[in-house]
């Protein structure tokens, strides 16, 4: 038997970690697929295809929160479990995941391992990755489980048992904090749409889950170091700055954005509490949650097409989110304010932004509008739906975000197939599609004469 | 008097080139308004507002050929050869002419006069550059001359008199070099929709005006040593080489997508020649001519989102077109190839790309994008019109290509001042829209430590 594994194994074992990555998403969808297919998991009469069960699955681990079917619906009580572990699963990530059990296991964690979840985290130091994957590991079932108690007691006065209050309490609470989106109220969060507590934790939730782990694991730093010692001085990192202040600022617009243009429009004759949390809650669920407190589809076009940028942006990188992440947008643009002022560097926070850095950016940032924009030309060609509906289903889509205007269902074979690819490349992220063809990399050892050209 | 013309001299002096050439051009566009909208050139009964006179005038000027007005109703035979030099000295770019006024008046060229030529031309070499532009005026002279004899011979048949067909060759062929897209027919090409001798022409003159004045130099200079010289070897620059070959591929992918998309469609039933020609032609046209021999709005929205993204690549640049142009696009899609090859230097034609052109193009396209989203977005928000038709009008306006879906009379005042912004950014080029702000180059003089960040 170990003479037929050895070679599998030596043959991974040649696989660049990015491949492995992919190999491992793609085995943890078909895994997810099959799972909730089960019959065991449907309520009484409900079919499922097997490309609906997929495309279920996929959005699933990619934590997008699109749905051809309804969730409360189709699934029962062990299904709604199923689902949870499949999106914690997704969420956390599968190498958060596999490293935990390997320590669970009481193996040592090796090289190739690490190695793999500094890819699949993007983060540049090895040392403590593992450490550091634990505590993450942690840090969200700590959030989830807080998160879900909240709600649970709260929702003890909605619903009729309190087993169906502890239920949607619980599955919120890891909806929202691994952002998918999924809802087992059948309506996302429109039936609280005037209950702001629900809202504000929800917002919470989200916003912990999409910030980025690292921003939360320097926080966490910060404040045990206060505890300590009162004297101490953190000093946050260039990566935690950046990304967060881009963070807010995009909820901020976002929702100042959806004020003024809803204004005369889903806005108009509201009282100002109930538009500020409107236009905040859907400015907060696109950094990338995917659930709303509305129909998205009563939206006029601007604001759907400032959403679709929001969407495309997605959440911070390290995180539950997808999108082409916000250091992404942040690093392009510092890089054409200082271009535009005539600085040959990118100055930030007293750091120099590393020009590699800049150059992925770009790079990132133009492969995934490329792949966007065909997808949807694709999507407007063969579908014999609304334009603007498709266009928002794939950013939503790429963003792994999940917002919808209710048009997921009436999608053909090949739209499904579309919307599948997607969220999958929107949750191994542009960088690892990139490299998925190379194996190795290539260290040029031969140099021709640089030539400049004439640019635009 | 020379006391008060010293210092605005002296101030002039201080702007730096980029910001001279925009106050040129707006001069250009002033003067044209104030030209165009003198009733000498109208024909009887016709009222021009200022509004409508500007735009037409930076329309011309970025020779673009959106119009407000049917240019053939509205201008007489005169205001026909008024608006045919303002698309010359738009088309030509205002610096060559500017320079060849110099040199007809006996002006020794200085500095400075040079260095705002480069500047427009984006040309990295001064020397030689006043010999450089008497023979792109010579060449673009020849050429027009030339196609404006062969069509006026040709339209002997199909108009009245022999003025009429003269005034109509030669319009049509200044149209067509200078890319203005303008048309004293009433209906574009449209009524050359099975003249395929015309059409043929046409793609011609378009082809030798945006392909971009290096080239035909090159190919000048290669015919004339091979004239002299059989054994004579020409080097084509690797600009040459790139942004030709960019050309055609995107004239191809054009004429292929508009094929597939309309084959059910717009094509259904028409015979393969006119089929070939109506893509072919269309294809063309957005490279970046504007003049079309059918309606654009009876394509499909996927052919419409294709010909966006191929007016948004644009010409080639120093050509009279605009958009991102052809290099920007090819070094973007370079970089991406060669990075998710792993590959750290970009070769192409035994030659290195030079990483500061890698920047540049990234930048440029990403500005651009956001600036036509922006505008798009707007327009959307204010313009009680076809989305469809916005989104295309947007992107023809910053391409400075003037395809149209017919909306551009029904714009509101705000709706007609964001297509006139669009225009000149597009004439101008989004290179020295960012540089716009800024006085001097700024060389960083201290540096922070440098730090990575995490991306996509
Ligand atoms: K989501
Ligand atoms: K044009």
């Amino acid at each position: 038997m170990f003479a037929k594994i050895k070679p599998l194994y030596e043959k991974l074992g040649n696989l660049s970690g990015i491949q492995l990555i992919v190999l491992f998403y793609l085995s943890a969808a078909i895994f997810s697929t099959v799972l909730l297919r089960m019959p065991f998991f449907h309520q009484e009469g409900m079919h499922v295809s097997w490309l609906d069960s997929f495309f279920t699955a996929v959005s699933a681990i990619s934590v997008t929160g699109l749905t051809v079917f309804s969730t409360a619906d189709t699934f029962n009580y062990a299904g709604y479990i199923a689902l949870a572990f499949v999106l914690q699963f997704g969420g956390i990530g599968i190498m958060t995941l596999g490293t935990f059990v390997y320590i669970l296991l009481g193996k040592k964690v090796g090289f190739r391992t690490r190695q793999l979840i500094q890819i699949d985290q993007n983060r540049n130091t090895l040392a403590g990755l593992v450490k550091l994957m634990v505590r993450i590991l942690r840090t969200v079932l700590v959030i989830e489980f807080i998160g879900g108690i909240v709600l649970a007691i709260y929702f003890l006065s909605y619903f009729d048992s309190w087993q169906e209050a502890f239920m949607q309490g619980f599955f919120a609470s890891i909806s929202a904090t691994t952002n998918a989106g999924f809802d087992i109220t059948g309506a996302s969060l429109v039936p609280f749409a005037d209950d702001y507590y629900v809202q504000f934790i929800n917002m919470l939730l989200l916003i912990l889950g999409a910030i980025g782990f690292p921003v939360l694991l320097e926080v966490q730093e910060l404040l045990w170091g206060r505890y300590k010692n009162l004297e101490w001085k953190y000093q946050f990192s260039l990566y935690t700055k950046v990304t967060t202040i881009t963070f807010f600022i995009l909820i901020i617009v976002g929702a100042l954005g959806i004020y003024m243009f809803e204004y005369h429009h889903f806005l108009q004759g509201k009282a100002w509490h109930e538009s500020l949390f409107y236009s905040l809650f859907q400015s907060v669920t696109t950094r990338n949650g995917g659930l709303a407190t509305m129909d998205v589809s009563e939206f006029s076009t601007p604001t759907l097409l400032l959403l679709c940028a929001l969407m495309f942006i997605g959440a911070s990188p390290s995180s539950v989110g997808g999108g082409i992440r916000t250091t992404t947008f942040a690093i392009m643009m510092l890089a054409i304010f200082h271009y535009a002022k005539g600085h040959d560097t990118i100055k930030v926070f007293r750091r120099e932004v590393d020009p590699d850095d800049v150059s992925r950016s770009f790079i990132v940032a133009t492969t995934a509008l490329m792949l966007c924009g065909g997808a949807i030309t694709l999507l407007i060609w063969i579908e014999p739906l609304n334009n603007m509906a498709l266009v928002f289903e794939a950013f939503s889509a790429f963003g792994t975000t999940g917002l919808s205007m209710g048009i997921t269902p009436d999608l053909s074979i090949a739209g499904k197939l579309i919307i599948i690819v997607l969220m999958f490349i929107g949750r191994i992220g542009i960088f690892s599609f990139l490299f998925l063809l190379r194996g190795q990399d290539v260290k040029d050892r031969y140099h021709y004469p640089k030539e400049k050209m004439i640019i635009g």
